[in-house]
């Protein structure tokens, strides 16, 4: 890279920053930056700028916000459910799916007392707050189907059924479109295990 | 993404238009922009407005450069040998190959009357200008090996061979590592007629 012009190899190295992005797709972009009309790389340039200074995360439920509450916390025609994600971004894919009507909660990770992740450290207590402040019938816990997620759901389930709400987990199974052939035996063996009559 | 708040949005939108990057690489590299401290989202943003503004191309070879002439033109241990290529990018793989120490000349693309580029498209003529006037020992072509490349290799060797200048292509060949079993044929039918004495 050292036969590039100086702005030009910082360019470089500032996108390799990004994940997934290596030196080949940087400089890819660098060019793209490059050809394209001045607008354009404006455009990019203060949507970063813009983005890191305006979105915070709602001070209800931890979902990305422009506000102090987000979007879904705002709006009055969503239910009293709870769908509880480790991460902001997970709200995305329960959105999507068009399954859920109700209002998340996001704990900011799963946990993990070997990366020192303890209760504590994860938005629990506001969980809690909000179960016992917000008439909520029930608590779907969505967290990842991994150790700490599932670990995470146990402890979740512990303290919140005692406050009288329903708690409930994301069903283990096969994905749609999956072959039996490609599919893992522990995921088999929950998909035989949670039949269902049809 | 109508689940984000609107600056996170546009910011994917935005990032959308590099190339290679698709929706869910954007949301990535969105949501590490929002992770990460402001310092890095400031210093991406403002390297990609630096580079913009600051990178123009050489007067003489059409390199990436930051002033009129490039690095490269403006040094005097380069031998008055010129290699010919399609784009700014193509002088980096040269310069890393360490076979060449002359100069670059930087056409802006291939003869192609079908996508309407013809010779005076292309920066031929300054090229022409420069073999006249900067005691040019030996032009390298080296265009890229299809057929826009040809057309333009064969154009260029008819019109600066009256000049009394030496003019050669690349050579066709195996590429290194490679197994003869998956070359394609016209690759291999090359590598055996510009075979070599050892």
């Amino acid at each position: 890279m050292r036969y590039f012009p100086g702005p030009m190899r910082e360019l470089i190295k500032s996108l390799c920053n990004f994940p997934g992005v290596g030196e080949k797709s940087a400089l890819r972009m660098a060019l793209f930056i490059l050809k394209r009309e001045e607008g354009l790389s404006e455009q990019i340039a203060h949507a970063i700028l813009k983005a890191k200074r305006e979105i915070c995360y709602c001070t209800r439920c931890g979902n990305f916000s422009e506000g102090e509450i987000c979007e879904i916390c705002k709006r009055d025609d969503r239910s009293s459910v709870i769908c509880v994600v480790e991460q902001p971004q997970e709200i995305l894919p329960v959105e999507k799916s068009g399954e859920f009507d109700g209002r998340y909660h996001v704990l900011g990770g799963a946990l993990s007392p070997i990366d020192g992740v303890m209760p504590e450290n994860l938005k629990i207590d506001a969980l809690v707050s909000r179960v016992k402040e917000e008439d909520v019938k029930e608590v779907i816990i969505a967290t990842n189907l991994n150790v700490e997620g599932e670990a995470t759901a146990s402890y979740l389930s512990a303290l919140l059924k005692p406050l009288g709400v329903r708690v409930t987990r994301i069903a283990y199974g096969m994905p749609i479109g999956s072959d039996l052939e490609y599919a893992d035996e522990l995921t088999v063996g929950k998909a035989i295990a949670y039949r269902r009559e049809i």
